[in-house]
Order: structure tokens, then C-alpha cells, then sequence
């Protein structure tokens, strides 16, 4: 039986209400790997990182300068960064927590960094042992210093759709502490859906919330989550509110040690098969995409976490 | 940790611009249970349709009355019948594919039924072993007869967004297939991506071709396949249009054969999760239907193929 790409299937149906291009800003060797039991040796990764930006993707988010006892899996940051190409015109961003962090990153050469926020204080002291001011000081300091030294910087806002010990996350808070991450000099802002229990009209509602509260839509990602198999509604339903920029996995690898799930980051696979079938441009080689989801899979030792990756893995 | 339902997740976001009650149509005894390897006794069938109701699922597909030498798996149609409760209020209609399996329905007492057509000739010759032609024909003759006893009708309409052999389904296909489909008389049509190709903008389009050419979209249902990912969007962009009735497999279990694939039919839980976050009423409890997944798959002795299933297991 043939495959349906090679059929032409997905039928593309363009659509003028949407983008007509958007980029997928890769997360999958950061957010990914950092979850993955296995530590993956560092030339795998720099390999995984060509493959990305071979098979089109132009932001590959590389690492993050954490503390290597706290993230063993990323403890070969800088070397990573020495591999990649960062004359590529490929953007290479790799997440900073805070300033000892980004001394090591700009030692390493780094041209953009991301950094984080929490909506909500429970995450914050779970997850970065501190609370919500804490953070958003150290970010606002860390950001400051990046922009000083001419490294552009992307701000990442957790648990916007809800929280494992809070339940809803008030719209209202949302917006603040968006507003507050945006004032730090961030150039945009990555809407985290890190337990995957966003719904495609409560996207919407927040969306609308920040562009109401003067946040271009143009600075404005969606980080969704697979969790619940929502993702890609989601998606649809952002990309209806203007939204140009959605964070992906390849492959679906990682996603929150807090959502209790095997599934979490959207895969990119499952992502460019619906922005094709919408029409909306990303550069993307889909066939070449999936064939790098499965080579890693192999070398993660287990099969994608992806259902477009599972379903060509039969043809 | 808490279940994310416990803590009242996900937020129910209301739209205006949504029909405000949708319904279910279970068909997971039916076309999932054919699907399946096992053969699963007729007690476990009838306790899975009585617990499908009592989580409150109005349309419960029972069972096909075709040859047993076909489709073992579904040999145990008219005791089925007979231990589900018809006088309930609950639909319980049967698959119906010709005319001796109308006379053995009749016979069993059942008050609707299904029948099928295909979009593509590929498909009906591959599926039904004859010509879309022959098969129409048949499809008449049935709903003809049944109408006559005072049985409804529904209408499965096959390969709507695409197809195995022959690629891309014209819209202008879809359309003419539809109207031949209701001119028998059918009450509503069932949208089929068998093979799981579409996307929403594509789901969009061929529904708007469709009430363009007179079917009315309270008379259209989507039957959406998961394989690659795409079914909760396509609902989603369905529900856009005004679609209020959507196919679904309690724990996505079965699907079409000839896509290859383990995933297929999208999974009532994960519909009705992203249902309750757009605030849509469908009358089903979300936890007892989850709960009716778990006991499924234990049944089946696999896992069910339902991100909500996978992930509230960790629960």
C-alpha cells in the first residue's frame, strides 16, 4: 500500500482567515531530551540538530545552561553549542535560569537565550525551588544582562491553561504576569500548556485577553501540550486568532514531570502534517522530518510519541 | 497528586459561536469490536453497552448483521440484540449491509439501522467486493425496506477525505455521494475519513459544499479517524460549521484495516474532554466513561488508544 504523502495526502485546502506561513520553533533536543531517562552523548544531539535544520526547521532550541546535577541529561551544554553551527542563519537559542547560567552561555557564544515565569506559585517552587518573585527577579536580571550584550531573548510562561495543584489559572493572572515577562524586554512570549489541559476555546480567551491587553499577536507562541490530545485543536484554534509561532518535539519527546503522562510536547511530525493539510507555509520537509523522528527513536529505544510517526512507520 | 478532573480541569471556556449540545454516536461495540483480533463474548458486549449507556451515551451502535464468515467477530449479532434494552429511550441502531442482513434485523426486533456508501470505487471494490454502483443499489433497496417497517435510517459515507489507492477525494465527488446517499432516504450522513487524512480546513470546506448543495448541517455527522492525529481538530472545525453529531470509539478501539495502522477510530474520552472544555453539553460523565475504557482494555488485554485513557491512568 502506498504512503499517503505519496499520494498527496494530506489534501492541502488553504484557508485566507489563517496565516499563510508560520515557524515551528523546535524544542525537542532542550524540553525533549532534558525529560528522557536516557542521556543522550552529545554527537547524537549535535546530528539530531542537523537533521532538524535539514529537514527545514529554522529555530532549534540547543540546551540549557542548568546545573548539571540538577539535569544530568543536559551537562554537555556547552559542547553542543561548540558543534552547532550558529553562523547558519538558523536560530539556536538555549534556555538560561538564571545568571550563572548565562555567563556560561555567553561564554559559549550564544546569539539568543529563552527564559521562564510561572502563573502560578506552586509550579515555581516546585519546579525552580523559588517563588514566582524570585524568579521573575532573576529572569528580569538575567534578560537585562543578555540584551546588554546583544543576545536577543525569549520569555516562556508555565501552566497557563491550568495546574496540578491549583486547578484553573485565572485569566486575569495570566495576563499580569504575561505583561510583567513582556516589560522584562522579552521579544516574545511562549503560552505553556505544560499539563496538555488547554481546550481549543479557553486558547482562544487568552489570546484575546493579551492582544486586548496590548501584546502583539505577532509576539505571541503557543507551547502546547499532547497530554490530553489536544494539541493540534488547539493549535487550529490559535492559528484562527492570527498566531504565527508554535513550539514542537519531534518525535513528541519530553514534555512536564508534573503531568504524571508518557505523552507530552506536541510532535512537530503531527504539527506539519496539519499545517500542510491547511496550507500554512513552515518550511518543513515533512518526509524528512519524520524519517529524523525515527532515528532518534531508535536512539532513545523506544518508538515516537507521535501518531503520524506511528502510522508512516508502517508504509 | 491530584486528577486534573478532581481539580476541575479542563476550564469549561463557553463560545456563543458553538452549537451549545452536541451528540455522541458510540460506535465502539460495532466497528470498534469488529476490528479487534479477540473475539470478545456477547456478555462482555452487552455489560460494555450498558455501562456506554450508563455513563450517558444516547447513540450506542450495537453490532453488523453481515456474514459471520466475514466478520466473526460480530457472529453474535442477534443475541447482542436481544440483551440490549430497545425500550430505553437510548439509540441502539445496527449496521445493516444488505438485504438479508435487514430481514435478520428486522427479525432480531431492531428499530435503526445503518447503512454505508463509498466516496471512491477503490474502496468499495476493496471493502465490499463490489462496484459503488451495485453497492448504492443495495444500500436503496435496504433503506427502502426499512423505512417501509418503520426503521430508521442512517447513512456512512466511506473515504470522504481521502483514499488508500486512489489519493486526494474530489469535493465534487463527496457531494454528488451524499445527495445519492439522502435521496434514499436517509436521515443523516456520517462524514468517513477512514484513513484519518483530514485536516480542519479540509473538514470545513467539504461540509460548506455540502449545506451549499442543500444537505442540512443538523443532518451531517463527522466520523473522524485519529491516525495521524488530526480528529479533535477536525471536530473542532467541524463544530465551527455547526456540526452537532460526532462518531466515537470508547477508548478509541478499532478503526479502518486499510490504513495500517493500530490507531483509528478517535476515542469518545478524548472527544468528550475536549467537549467539556468548550463548554458543549453531551450528557456523558467523563469519569464513568473513562472508567468503562479502563475496564475495555482489560478485556482486550491492550491499552486503550486514547490519550485521556493513558493519561488519567497515572491518576
Amino acid at each position: 500500500m502506498t504512503s499517503p504523502l505519496a499520494l498527496g495526502l494530506p489534501t492541502a485546502v488553504g484557508d485566507p482567515a489563517l496565516p499563510s506561513r508560520v515557524r515551528i520553533y523546535e524544542v525537542g533536543p532542550r524540553d525533549g531530551l532534558q525529560a528522557e531517562q536516557a542521556v543522550v552523548p552529545v554527537e547524537v544531539k549535535a546530528e539530531l540538530v542537523r537533521r532538524l535544520v535539514a529537514a527545514g526547521l529554522t529555530s532549534v532550541e540547543l540546551t540549557s545552561f542548568v546545573s548539571p546535577k540538577r539535569v544530568p541529561q543536559l551537562a554537555d551544554a556547552r559542547e553542543l553549542v561548540e558543534r552547532a553551527d550558529l553562523d547558519s542563519g538558523v536560530g539556536h537559542p538555549v534556555l538560561v535560569p538564571n545568571a550563572r547560567g548565562l555567563n556560561d552561555a555567553l561564554a559559549a557564544g550564544v546569539r539568543e537565550i529563552a527564559v521562564f515565569a510561572s502563573v502560578t506559585e506552586s509550579f515555581s517552587r516546585a519546579n525552580m525551588g523559588a517563588s514566582r518573585a524570585e524568579v521573575a527577579a532573576a529572569q528580569a536580571a538575567v534578560t537585562r544582562e543578555a540584551l546588554a550584550a546583544g543576545v536577543g531573548v525569549r520569555g516562556y510562561l508555565s501552566m497557563v491553561f491550568g495546574d496540578p495543584w491549583e486547578g484553573p489559572a485565572p485569566v486575569a493572572e495570566v495576563v499580569s504576569a504575561s505583561i510583567a515577562l513582556m516589560e522584562t524586554g522579552v521579544s516574545s512570549i511562549s503560552l505553556g500548556d505544560t499539563i496538555g489541559v488547554a481546550t481549543p476555546g479557553h486558547v482562544r480567551s487568552v489570546i484575546r485577553a493579551l492582544v486586548n491587553a496590548g501584546i502583539e499577536v505577532e509576539r505571541i507562541a503557543l507551547h502546547a501540550h499532547d497530554t490530553y490530545g489536544q494539541a493540534l485543536a488547539n493549535v487550529y484554534a490559535a492559528l484562527l486568532e492570527g498566531v504565527t509561532e508554535f513550539d514542537a518535539s519531534v518525535g513528541g519527546v519530553g514534555g512536564c514531570p508534573f503531568a504524571l503522562s508518557a505523552t507530552g510536547n506536541l510532535a512537530t511530525e503531527d504539527l506539519v502534517w496539519m499545517l500542510t493539510g491547511l496550507g500554512v507555509k513552515t518550511g518543513v520537509d515533512l518526509e524528512a522530518l519524520t524519517a529524523t523522528s525515527a532515528w532518534l527513536a531508535g536512539h532513545l529505544g523506544k518508538p515516537a510519541a507521535s501518531r503520524v510517526a506511528t502510522a508512516l512507520s508502517h508504509y
